[in-house]
């Protein structure tokens, strides 16, 4: 059985589990505490974070951008970063924009300061990141309508890991109930269109424990 | 002609053009000071950052990522990430490695800290940060020692992007002179065989303005 390490609230692992279900690549996915630094995975892993994914064939993958090619070369059907050079270039740029800068200037404020930090030992969370966070997600959701408003899909005229990428990190957002839905209509829009494919289901119907969602999170009308 | 927008000082624009080099692939770096956020190229690339590369075909891709896998699409031979889904998932594992681990926990504290830092309006160097940058190179000399001494190059029975990554990390911070070379010999040796390379040589003979490198830096018996 393929199995994935994951953490719930990790955008990085929704990332791979919504190309996975995309795909309709059938997996079983491991809550892995990365603060407990298990020394099985970390044999796996010698960066001890997750997301870490072990094929059938026995394959084990660190690093989402590493599992994510790894998923298109070995499953290249339907493909998650498009035909042409273009597409697949202006693809990667969305995947890296979302998992780097959004990543750094969002959901680590919000998230890894709230979530995680304690838990790893890094100390209380920042005031001063937090609002950070929530000063930085305006813009990039100004980005993500703008883009929603200009092509079918964020990277282009398909679906890619580009859209994944970004609801990845929105989907982790809202179940902590930080992002605003009236903010930018084009935004919303598009998350509305993405979160009602059959991939978002078991990430919509899971629960983190201690942390409930607000009432919108699993609706599809929200 | 193919352009690399680039800054001397980036690992990331370094990695590609080593890769750039290795596939002998003609191009012309142009220096791009991102703080005067160019309007110009702001369209190239909205993140504002380098390395930005400009194909003969008129594409333009942003994020060096994105930029090395185009180039391994676009330029298939030599591959710079490996043949089998093993070896290409390895390489992959360890290009993050070296661009999100090591550069988090060394190259930002040691090269951005002091070199870019003030330029960007970030504020002033932090001494702490420095001094972490400085343990944090030890562990990291250590795995590179460890998989040099395990395999031919880092990423297994081939050279591929995995040492051209971590070799542009290195000679940035080489340029700076803050690399202790009598600390780990494995890692040494390994980076003066990738140091004697064809592909290294434009950088070992660029200079930065203001700023000089030890006499070691571009001595291939240092």
């Amino acid at each position: 059985m393929r199995i994935l390490y994951h953490l719930p609230l990790s955008a990085e692992c929704r990332k791979v589990r919504l190309a996975l279900m995309e795909k309709r690549i059938p997996f079983e996915p491991k809550l892995e505490r990365v603060w407990d630094r298990r020394e099985e995975f970390l044999e796996l892993n010698p960066a001890g974070t997750v997301p870490v994914f072990q094929d059938e064939n026995g394959l084990s993958i660190a690093e989402s951008s590493a599992i994510c090619e790894y998923l298109d070369e070995a499953y290249p059907d339907p493909s998650l970063f498009g035909r042409t050079l273009a597409e697949r270039a202006e693809v990667r740029r969305l995947v890296a924009w979302f998992d780097l800068k959004f990543g750094a200037e969002v959901t680590k404020n919000l998230i890894y300061e709230r979530h995680f930090k304690r838990q790893l030992g890094h100390g209380n969370p920042d005031a001063a990141n937090i609002r950070a966070g929530y000063a930085n997600l305006k813009p990039h959701l100004d980005y993500i309508g703008w883009l929603a408003e200009t092509r079918a899909w964020l990277g282009g005229t398909h679906i890619s890991l580009a859209d994944f990428a970004a609801a990845a990190h929105l989907s982790v957002l809202d179940y902590a109930n930080d992002v605003d839905w009236k903010y930018n209509p084009a935004a919303t829009e598009w998350y509305q269109r993405i979160k009602s494919r059959p991939a978002f289901r078991p990430l919509l119907a899971e629960r983190v424990s201690g942390l409930n969602p607000p009432a919108h999170y699993d609706d599809l009308d929200f």
